[in-house]
């Protein structure tokens, strides 16, 4: 304790930075920083577990500032601390292609843990963090080699407060009693449409208790440093339940529109930036101010935190004496590679095996590869038997004494939480020793967008298993058959969305899923049984789209996805005897993959010359990129049982072989008829 | 009180219903509708205020059942109580066309309030329904006229209370303090993984409280049924707090797997049906048997129900001798109809007025509006001033105990929940008095989705303003530039997805969206300013595309949208000026209202013989179907002033010249040259 001068001159260090830049960018949100720079000192000085030199040290404790519009607050304590934050970059805070944006981005700035503004996900990735943490010790860890004992420290604003991720998350973790978390909650009474009074009444304590936590409330967040440390400090003996410390602060502090939502989201006018300046005994004629004593504190605890990681290299070597295996795989882990050979566990199909769901050939996947990839968590947001994603023997991801799974266990029960369940991926992504795998139906992946987009953004390698893909699911019916969700996923850049259509294919998606350390995948799967399909290899999967059926003569090609390919393979035959039309199928289990793939091998599988017609269950839009013609589903579902909602909406033989010689007959006079894959031009990427 | 034989009778007779259609649809959830016909039997018959032979009549209670797998039990009481559900219906639970699909759909069932199954919406929606209400009731009621005085019931199970939206709109509702509002929690600790214990050990009654719910407890909904009707009275008394009654049942109550996950999903097998229905005295070798006595009681109940209704039309008319504007008002909003002239009062622009953000143009409209569209309810999901959701002499909807606002205001703060908003605003469409208009960034419609695809499949209309619509908002950079977020919904299905390039084409994108019944309405409107261009107006707007530019002599079209219409306009300069290229340019605010203009229209606009090029700074995924070549943004992007991030983009007259150039010279050789409107075959819808 003993907090002094240097103290309060390090706080309005960080203040004043944030002021400046946000200032000078002419846009940004002071007042997040300058009301929690007290608290961000007290953790970063005082507790928290760091070497700035190497930021990606695995047993660093990890920050998540959850409003993450108050960026600035983060960008100052990197650069104070001697992360690679220079002082331009924060000269050049929300310019272009500088890496201090205007919300933060793990991907583009070294020290960022993971990328945050969209309100509610920091809170969400934090119980993922702080959910490997448990599980990676629990793996780990031995008697004498603590190799794993960091914390999880997240910030969070009245705005991630009010999310419903946020509440999902909050009663996840409350119920997987996660010690390791500490949640610091900004109780400054201000969004942007002013007082909180206005929509947010609730009693946020007494929430979080409800959902398990231990909570602490400092009152005076804005000077009491004392009281502020002996919170944290009481925090982390609190050691079977994650904690909640209502800070209670003012929003934008020493401003003239302190305690007001003008000092929210808009930088400060010149003449509160000089009054700013001169009540915190700062040159109101300079900007960007870093006294000397400040790097000079701040250095020290980077220096001690350099020497952390030495003790902790030092410590892991020896470990590796005792427990080689153990040694190696972490070893290998945080070296982000998988395990030898471990993709000759991938099932393998012929045509002659037995029609199966692709929700089931997951299930044989995952069963195959679990044992050989230890990385790999799965789990469900509560729809375990429906989803498939347990292997037989798993262990519930459990606090052991509820008694039913272990820390160690590779289970994770989400509930019935979908967009909690894929913001906490994204944390057990952001971690550094997992890949998460999590379930629902594709649907319902929809619930889960807002944090969807982060994987992709962020470039998580987080897995989507979502199963009941189509109006398949059958009588269940509209409210749960997507329609738009694959549009909607395939126009979401760095994301792969696939749809297999066989054992093969599927053993192609996680293969792809696991291999692509920088993107997320989505694997739509099917409840209904689909054939082994000719033609079909995890080689020609792994490609994107490729011949499922050629015939140099074909006068159309087929292209189609998923369930629908064993259904335009029959169509050929309808096709030829019918209508003494020659095709050829295309099966395409995810465009983004065959996008990469070279023009050549593109216009081999979707040839100049003939027409190609789409064939897919759900909204044609974005197939137009891949066909002429497109057969779809531009309305919604029906309930009943499945092959009778096929027929209702001729995904038939038939109906497919009509739209063929529609397709045929249009196209007869186009000379040259280009593959739509022939472009004009090639937009950025 | 006094409970006897035939309220057992009543409550079985429902229970075996349900148990018959799943068995018969071998397909469904009859463990709900088994554990919650007590408390449905005494809700029903003992408190709601309802008349099957008008079920729109405006002053019923509502009910909705959020956990709406459990549907049998609705269409069990509304076939029981006589509403247009028959029998046969009932046997065609599941089944393709029929009006008893796998979950509630209110377009298709007489009765239905919200359709639900997608879990936590209804909960939500009945939030709405409530807001509706003590909206209405304080416009309209007077002394002697308590013309609007119902109460909204819902049922939610585990899963509601373990998804977000619900989170969000409990917490809504208790700082609304919606005293008309019963929520009743089916706490029978079993969700699709089993035991809740595994996931949600969360306090359910002290997160309520939190949020300021009265709560109760039954613990024995079984069999209590005094202690439901209690708690149903108790809960009507509150006047000042929406109510959580925490019902205990047993999930399957009478089935041998009582209790247990393996009656939520699956019909009961073919000796547990006969066991059940020897247990409840009925004949094991029927199915589909209601007892003589249950129609009786029940139909004693509709006819009081169908007199209340006519006591109620008598009370009506003679308000109409007292308050003749006010009974005009409500009697015109009840026949669906907007206000005679409304769309006088829409703002027009010549191209010489100023450059004005969409955003802006969107108030203007509401200013210009709002007096004369009473049942406009606007609001922000904590973006007021950002989304330009409120008119200046808005009053905020609040109970007036807060000070802050009137239950006659007209202007809701939702606070920082999205999703929550947009489940809201299907309930308060759904109640039948109010048009709802909820502002978000657009990037944060996604957070909504779950919703906001209910909106479309319920035909609820809603109107989302969706401003910050692309990377045009700049400095906020890419954790909050909209990239998917336009091709998502407009692959929605009944979903207008706008996006005006000035203020006509924002005027008419309010016409359609205020005067198109059942389809709602995404408003994507820009942060920066833009000039009111030549050739809009609001005639040419509402027909979803138009010629903005025309040129006889062009080589090629350019197809745009919202901010980049501007900019096309300036590139057919440079194609001209530089390139020696004649273009013409389409303006096309809304793809779905192009899409349902006539073929020879939509020719005129996108003419064959000439390539076109779609120029929109997001995802092109879709804008094949409406142009040979995209310029787009399939990528992340970029946080900056946002001149730098289009010019970054090349989003500039040269940048969009330079592929229209491209275009031209890639489709010359290719004859006939048909415009993508021109297709082979049109899709179901």
């Amino acid at each position: 304790m003993a907090y002094g001068e240097i103290d309060q001159l390090a706080i309005n260090t960080i203040r004043t930075l944030a002021v400046d830049a946000t200032a000078k960018a002419n846009s940004g949100h002071p007042g997040a920083p300058m009301g929690m720079a007290p608290v961000s000192h007290v953790l970063f000085n005082k507790f928290m577990k760091f070497n700035p030199k190497n930021p990606k040290w695995i047993n660093r404790d990890r920050f998540v500032l959850s409003n993450g519009h108050g960026c600035m607050l983060q960008y100052a304590l990197l650069h104070l601390f001697g992360y690679a934050v220079s002082m331009d970059d924060i000269k050049a805070f929300r310019q272009i292609d500088s890496i201090t944006p205007g919300h933060p981005e793990s991907h583009d700035t070294p020290g960022i843990e993971v990328t945050t503004g969209p309100l509610g996900q920091g809170f969400s990735n934090a119980v993922g963090l702080a959910i490997a943490q448990a599980h990676t010790a629990a793996v780990f860890n031995k008697p004498n080699y603590n190799l794993v004992d960091n914390y999880t420290y997240t910030f969070f604003g009245d705005g991630c407060a009010m999310e419903g991720v946020a509440s999902e998350a909050a009663s996840t973790a409350g119920h997987l009693k996660l010690g390791n978390l500490i949640a610091i909650y900004d109780d400054n009474h201000i969004s942007i449409d002013g007082d909180t009074a206005c929509a947010f009444t609730e009693d946020v304590t007494k929430r979080f208790e409800a959902y398990g936590w231990h909570t602490v409330w400092v009152k005076d967040g804005d000077n009491d440093l004392d009281a502020i440390e002996k919170a944290i400090k009481e925090c982390q003996a609190v050691k079977d339940k994650p904690s909640m410390i209502r800070l209670t602060t003012t929003i934008g502090f020493g401003s003239k529109l302190q305690g007001t939502g003008g000092v929210h989201g808009n930088p400060l006018k010149a003449d509160d930036i000089k009054q700013v300046k001169a009540k915190f005994g700062f040159d109101p004629e300079q900007s960007f101010v870093v006294p000397k004593e400040v790097y000079d504190l701040y250095g020290k605890k980077a220096s001690e935190g350099a020497a952390l990681e030495a003790e902790w290299n030092k410590l892991f070597e020896k470990y590796g004496s005792e427990h080689k295996d153990l040694h190696a795989d972490l070893a290998r882990r945080l070296a982000g590679k998988l395990p030898e050979g471990w993709e000759k566990k991938l099932p393998t199909y012929k045509p002659t095996d037995a029609a199966i769901a692709s929700r089931k050939l997951s299930e044989t996947v995952l069963e195959s590869i679990y044992d050989t990839i230890p990385e790999l968590l799965s789990g469900s947001a509560d729809l375990t038997g429906s989803n498939n994603t347990r292997w037989k023997s798993a262990v519930d991801f459990q606090p052991p004494e509820l008694g039913i799974g272990e820390w160690s266990g590779r289970y994770l029960r989400y509930g019935v939480r979908e967009h909690g369940m894929a913001a906490i991926m994204n944390g057990i992504s952001a971690y550094g020793t997992l890949i998460p795998a999590g379930g629902t139906f594709l649907n319902f992946v929809s619930y889960a967008a807002g944090a969807v987009r982060l994987s992709s953004l962020a470039h998580q390698r987080v897995i989507y298993i979502a199963t009941h893909d189509s109006i398949g699911l059958g009588e269940d019916g509209p409210t749960h058959q997507p329609i738009e969700t694959l549009a909607h996923f395939r126009a979401l850049p760095n994301m792969m969305v696939w749809r297999p259509a066989d054992g093969n294919e599927t053993s192609a998606a996680y293969y792809m899923a696991l291999t692509s350390k920088g993107t997320p995948s989505i694997i739509a799967l099917t409840r209904q049984n689909l054939p082994q399909l000719e033609g079909s290899t995890i080689e020609n999967g792994i490609k994107g789209g490729y011949v499922a059926l050629e015939n140099k003569n074909a006068q159309v090609t087929i292209v189609s996805t998923g369930s629908e390919v064993s259904i335009a393979l029959e169509a050929v035959k309808t096709l030829k005897d019918s209508h003494n039309i020659e095709a050829r199928v295309v099966s395409m289990p995810c465009m983004e993959v065959f996008d990469a793939q070279s023009k050549d091998y593109r216009l081999s599988v979707i040839p100049d010359g003939i027409p190609t017609l789409s064939v897919e269950v759900m909204s044609t839009l974005g197939w137009e990129k891949y066909s002429h013609e497109q057969f779809g589903l531009n309305r919604f579902g029906a309930s009943g049982p499945y092959k009778e909602v096929y027929a209702k909406f001729e995904f038939t033989p038939e109906g497919i072989a009509k739209r063929a010689v529609a397709t045929v007959n249009f196209y007869k006079d186009v000379k040259p008829l280009r593959s739509p894959v022939n472009r004009a031009f090639t937009n950025l990427i």
